[in-house]
Parts: C-alpha cells; sequence; structure tokens
C-alpha cells in the first residue's frame, strides 16, 4: 500500500498524509512525496501509487484552483477521504539574519496568500517569492548565503534548522486547511457523510435555480458551492458542490435528477470525514 | 481626473484603463500605474485618484481572488463600469538567449496559472517565480545576463526589446480578462445592465436556495455566483453574484428583499459594458 502527498518532507500535506494512514492504515502502509499537486493526481490514475493526499480548500484562502480543476476536467479519480488539518504559518530563518530585513521573502502561493495582510504591514517592500512547497522555501533559506526569510511549518524550522521569528502569522487565527484522498476505486455508491459533485447547465435564465430545487425537494443540505471557469468564454462556468445527505437512496435519487436536468455531470465521490 | 491602474506600463490593466479613458473621458484624463492591486484600490479610497482599474475575473483561471476579497471586506467601493480585454501570452527572452533551455520563468501568477499546460508540456522542471505584473517578469529578464525567461504582453516585449519566442501559449486559445472600474461615488441606484453584490446566509439547510428563490420570482438572471470564504472557519461563505435586469424598480425590489432575507448583504454597484 502506497500513499503519495505533495513533497518534500516538513508540508502540511505530509502532516494530513501521515494522519490518514495512521488513522486507517496504521503501519502498513509507506508514504511517497511528490513535487507537485499534478504529480499525486497522475501517479494514481497511472496506478503507481494506491491513493493520494491532496490540499483541496484553505478556510482563508478558499479553493486551491489546481486541485479542482485537475478533478474536474484533468483526471478520472473518486475523493475516498476529507481530512482536515490546522495551520500554522511562521517567518523563519537563519540564525545569524535574525533581526536583519529580508531581502526575499519565499513561501507556497496559497501561504503567501493566507499571511498577505502580516506581509503588507510588516515588510511591505519586500519581494515574494512563489515555490512549488512550504519546505522548499525553509531549504533555499537555509541554501542560501543572503538574507533571505521563509514562510513555512514548524516541522520545516526542525529539518532546516531555521529560527523562527513570529509565529501565527496568517491573517486569521483560526487557518484550517481541507485535504482530500482520491483514489480509483469508485467511491460513489457507498454511504458517507459527504458527497462531492460537479455540473454544468444550460446558459439560460434560472437554471441554476432549477438544478438546485431539485436538492432542496429532497431536503438536501448544500455546504458549498464553487464555480469555476468552464475555461472556453468568459461567464460559462461549471458548478462544483459538496452535499450532506444521510440517506443514500435519497442521495441517489436526487443525484439522477440532478444528472437528467444538467448538461455535463460528474459525481466525484461519496466520504466520511476523518476526525 | 485621474485613473489608477496595476502597473508598470505594458500590463493588461494599462490596456484596459487606456480603452476606458479613451471611450468615457477622451484625453481629459491621465493614467496612474500603481504596483499593486491593494495600492489602486486603497488610493481610490483615500481620494488620491478619482477612479481605478483593477483586474477582476479570466476566462480560464476564474476569479482574482485578492480582487474580490477587497472589495468585500477591506474597501467600501462602487463597480462603474465593467471592461473585457483579450488576453495573449508570449514568452520571451533576450536574444543571447534565445534557443537556450530557461533557469527560470518569471510572470505575475495569474498569467503562469493561465499558461500550466504549456509549461508543464515544454518547461517540466524550470522554476517558476512569481512576480508582481507581467512587466515586472520583462524588466526583470532584461536586466538579467542568466537564461532567465518571462510571460508578458506583446508591449512588454516591446518596451524591453525582448524576443517572443512563442506566442498564444495559454491554456486555451480563447482567453479574455474582465476588468472593473471602481469609485467612491455611488453607483446603487442608477440603470445599468448588470449588478454585483454579495451576501450571506444563515448556515442552515436551503438558506442559498432561498435566496436565489428571490431572483427566480422577479425573473432576474443569474450570470455568476461564486462563494468565498468566511474567514473564520471552514465551510462558512459569503456568496458573490452578477445579475442581469433591465428593469431598475424590479432590481431595486428583488435586492431590497434579499437584504431582509440575508445576514449580510452589501450591493457592489451597477454598471454597463465597456464594449
Amino acid at each position: 500500500m502506497n500513499v503519495g502527498y505533495l513533497g518534500p518532507e516538513g508540508t502540511f500535506s505530509q502532516l494530513a498524509a501521515e494522519k490518514y494512514i495512521k488513522t486507517i492504515y496504521n503501519e502498513y502502509c509507506s508514504l511517497v512525496p511528490f513535487a507537485k499537486i499534478q504529480d499525486v493526481l497522475k501517479a494514481v490514475a497511472n496506478g503507481e501509487i494506491d491513493e493520494g493526499v491532496v490540499p483541496f480548500e484553505n478556510s482563508i484562502e478558499g479553493t486551491v484552483n489546481y486541485t479542482i480543476d485537475s478533478l474536474i476536467f484533468d483526471v478520472d479519480l473518486f475523493i475516498k477521504n476529507e481530512i482536515i488539518i490546522p495551520i500554522c504559518h511562521n517567518i523563519m530563518t537563519r540564525k545569524e539574519c535574525v533581526g536583519k530585513r529580508p531581502k526575499k521573502i519565499f513561501s507556497h502561493p496559497q501561504s503567501l496568500a493566507q499571511c498577505r495582510k502580516y506581509i503588507e504591514k510588516n515588510y511591505p517592500d519586500v519581494e515574494t517569492i512563489q515555490v512549488l512547497s512550504n519546505s522548499e522555501a525553509a531549504k533555499i533559506v537555509k541554501e542560501s548565503t543572503d538574507e533571505y526569510f521563509a514562510i513555512s511549518t514548524n516541522a520545516a524550522a526542525k529539518i532546516y534548522s531555521l529560527d523562527i521569528i513570529e509565529s501565527e502569522i496568517q491573517d486569521r487565527s483560526h487557518n484550517e486547511t481541507r485535504f482530500f484522498t482520491v483514489t480509483k476505486k469508485d467511491t460513489r455508491n457507498i454511504d458517507g457523510a459527504k458527497t462531492s459533485l460537479v455540473f454544468s447547465t444550460l446558459n439560460k435564465p434560472g437554471e441554476l435555480y432549477r438544478a438546485l430545487d431539485i436538492l432542496s425537494i429532497w431536503d438536501i443540505n448544500l455546504t458549498k458551492i464553487e464555480s469555476r471557469p468552464l475555461k472556453d468564454h468568459l461567464g460559462t462556468y461549471i458548478f462544483y458542490i459538496d452535499l450532506e445527505c444521510d440517506n443514500v437512496y435519497d442521495r441517489l435519487d436526487a443525484l439522477k435528477m440532478l444528472e437528467r436536468k444538467t448538461n455535463f455531470f460528474k459525481h466525484l465521490g461519496t466520504y466520511d470525514i476523518l476526525k
């Protein structure tokens, strides 16, 4: 059993993957780091690994566009579990740079976005550099001889022996990220707390309302709705929906009707939340 | 009359701002470049400039999170016009680097996202560096002595004398961006083709459906719906909506009802599309 995640070591994805295998598989499982989200998804699709753990949504910055678009357009994988991880961002540097002004700040684009107000307030003129992961940012700072700072995890600060200058620098103190585990195994017909799907409607007045009407008839609670561009013209969208439904038969009936009333429909899976 | 935009010279925002002042104000207007979207919005809010032009939504990558979140949470400005600009991305470098392998590729994060598939196919192992604008990327490449490439506009290639290696490298050939002009002047009660608003509902089953029901009763067409995180907890959202309504009285009645039925409501303005 192999589970892939967005590496290198020390990322939030690793924390999520560790929580997942500890709860579900215990020790009979090895973790495989990948350099990019798309590499994790491709490796699952190719059968190179059994399952992948990818970030999906953050409570401050919103949905991870790459993950949602890949699940819609690029791969045919199913969501198997949801894992929630609390996120704490720290700004760190090498011991000799503490107290100096940073020349550049390195981090993952989502982390930079989540600490936007802190950066604007404290380092308004410092260039921010987007790198592939928080751990990569810590590694760059460790290996440089310049006044470089990184926004990264506690785990990465330990791995790369960096000094944390300030902790909890994200724009809101309550910050958590939702990860999905994805698999090739069909999870659409199982009993599970949450269901995720995408659909598009004809571009006519009231079409979205009529689609939501179906869920309302079956008393199904919508916990998230998001529009993503269909990418061919401005103003054409695909809708991503999360819903909660305890009754598996009601859910399947409602989705069957929804599929009939929409011109594109993809059920991404039904799954439980890993506490 | 001063209109601010996301500079430096050669950005798509400049093209949008030029189209806007040419159509609306002719020559009695000067354009002022700013380094960041937030600087444009703050300058309008402070009265330093009269109006600002900011990117809002791209047909491939979706909504510009910074702009939408600032209009919701940070400033109280009104949308005055919508401007649509076709987007063409080019990869470029200095003459002596043509034919060489790039060490790094510089661009604005939205442009990197819009050319994701091209970069993955042609330069899968090259580091991409996020900078504040496409023009900034071209400037960095011009001033470096390294094998650096930029993804930027035709205008920037001319300003910085860079050679375009390949044109139209965005993931879809049809690519356009929607800009807003924003002002302190209230535009909520005017006659206009489009209306933008945000609201949040109680976190109960069917609340979003009941809000959309109001628009359906007045036969108002929804052209965009997007959820943004309320930023305090995962799963709490604010909804952004664009709607079309020819009848100004119907629109005002519908919005009055919507405001009564929601617990947060902000009408961002009513405006026309600049053709």
